[in-house]
């Protein structure tokens, strides 16, 4: 099973006082990027995969789906789903992304942010995606980039001239790493960029479109913070189609 | 017109001794790699975008091909591959990547080894690579790895732990870069994988497989002087069809 760190209390304490967890979508800086990867979604079935709190699934219900079905492996999550959404055609399931044995469906647009870092059997997932999606329909992910998920622990350093740099090692040495992040010994699974794009194309889908995702200047202007991720990107987007 | 660095006296000199200038396709590491995306060449025609010396033009009728085109910008390259070729059915034309109007065509293979991230204006070389492809048509690219073109100069550090790290910085602020490389000021296009990726998709190309290289345990054993670049790859290999 998924190691389930979002229902360790300390961890899911601290990751509800992240921006994301309070402000929702308009708290995660790469949501504009995301939505402008998706299909209309007027009358669609959804897929969410790692629904957390249930931000997207409300925000698809919002802008026209027909229906939403909403995956995790936290129960702690799901319960403050289930307690901010009145909608009938919404839907909570717990599920570990690791072991689905089949989905329901068909669904028009599967969608997933930041959880298929914690899935070690990708490959199968995505075939049983493909499989509930119809022809046509739409995958739209995001990931943590694979320069961050590289090294267990990458703290920033700056060449000669003062500017910030990345350390990179161990890129191509896929596999698990446990990282220190809201807590102890979380395990990552780490890909490369290929990784993440070949697996989609094995399991039967055409790419659309990848990003990797830094903020804007206008971000950058905004909240100069994050100045440091136009060095590296912190996301990778990736769209593709059945 | 493209930087035609190859035709500097110098850099000529220099790169006319590395072990690919040398001993040819197997003097490149990535080209086992690079040769398991190519299709079958039988009868086909190929068009080989940067040839230099021809090695990929030669190999290419070896392994059946009805004929090939190579075009590169140096005259000192091409005038070592006319040296080298006792072949009517492979041409080879001086032409930049930069400025080509029209291909003859049409091809059935699009190849380049090393060649594209000195193209500013990769959309507008890609969208008339793709004109003069048969539907169907396979297009097999190597560049320098993003990691490696991001910074105009960078140098391998340690960590903590004594581990080789390499600095990235700039990643997302594509564009020339002037380089010391055999010579100095030699300009490469940075530009990140998502861009290679989505320029292609955006040319008319579907993705088929993406390859970060670096080389395999085995060739580390019998060059341990390449250990550092399984940290992070050297190079990036796409191949896509019409």
């Amino acid at each position: 099973m998924t190691q389930n760190v979002y229902d360790d209390a300390a961890f899911f304490d601290a990751y509800s006082r992240l921006p994301r967890s309070i402000q929702g979508l308009d708290g995660a800086p790469e949501w504009p990027a995301l939505r402008a990867l998706l299909p209309p979604l007027d009358g669609r079935r959804v897929l969410d995969l790692g629904c957390g709190f249930g931000w997207f699934c409300r925000w698809a219900r919002a802008h026209g789906a027909a229906g939403v079905l909403g995956l995790d492996v936290s129960a702690r999550m799901l319960a403050r789903a289930e307690a901010e959404t009145r909608d009938p055609a919404i839907a909570y399931v717990r599920a570990d992304l690791e072991r689905l044995d089949a989905l329901p469906g068909p669904f028009d647009l599967a969608y997933s942010s930041l959880a298929l870092h914690y899935v070690d059997d990708l490959a199968g997932l995505l075939w049983r995606v493909h499989a509930a999606l119809t022809p046509g329909g739409a995958l739209v992910v995001s990931v943590e980039h694979p320069l961050c998920t590289a090294r267990a622990r990458a703290e920033w350093s700056a060449d000669a001239a003062g500017r910030p740099t990345w350390p990179v090692s161990g890129y191509l040495d896929e596999g698990p790493r446990a990282t220190d992040w809201l807590a102890a010994g979380v395990i990552k699974q780490h890909r490369t960029i290929a990784t993440y794009v070949n697996v989609l194309i094995r399991a039967g889908f055409a790419i659309s479109r990848v990003e990797e995702w830094g903020p804007t200047e206008e971000q950058v202007a905004a909240h100069p913070e994050w100045a440091n991720e136009r060095q590296r990107p912190p996301f990778l987007l990736l769209a593709a189609r059945r």
